[in-house]
């Protein structure tokens, strides 16, 4: 008797004018921003180089309808950043979205 | 006026017993076996090494319930492959998952 059993699985992210503005990785990002107030303590926590951190930053706002992380240079902290309220609804939707489509998967694409 | 549009974009997989059964990719290999009746042509067409396409094939085998390739060897043509009703029955729900999923997200997905 055969046991495997065969699910589906999926990412989504969330495109601007069909240019990639926030998938997995980025929303990881931008969550790290949140907690650790700084681009540059988030970008340490994913292991990933400051600049490369920034730019997705730059492009996550270049892209974005209105600015998703709001940079504050210089300051007793040497600067910081925070994700505006944009930022937060977008994040929100993201794990909206995947909620319904592993609810939808569930319902509806169990002829596997 | 801010015209940028958001939309979802997404990738799906298979999984069986939570390892990658069928994605875009293996997909691919598998139509292109089916088209070109070869492994070997098919991994040329993909511009993928004999071997990484030999692995991926036994590794869909493996994992699969049905065997989803057919290996011919030897023979006039210096053997050959076929995609086994299973495997074809796979690639079909595979594009039907995504159309679904295509029409959810154009349905109920427009609040972004």
């Amino acid at each position: 008797m055969d046991t495997k059993k065969y699910t589906i699985n999926f990412r989504i992210w969330i495109e601007s004018n069909h240019e990639k503005l926030l998938g997995k990785g980025r929303v990881e990002l931008l969550e790290r921003i949140q907690k650790t107030g700084s681009i540059s303590n988030a970008a340490k926590e994913m292991k990933m180089s400051y600049r490369q951190a920034w730019q997705m930053v730059n492009e996550i706002n270049d892209r974005a309808k209105q600015p998703i992380v709001v940079k504050k240079l210089g300051g007793k902290m040497g600067g910081g950043a925070t994700v505006t309220k944009e930022g937060e609804d977008l994040i929100l939707k993201y794990y909206d979205i995947i909620n319904r489509l592993n609810n939808f998967i569930q319902d509806e694409c169990g002829f596997l």
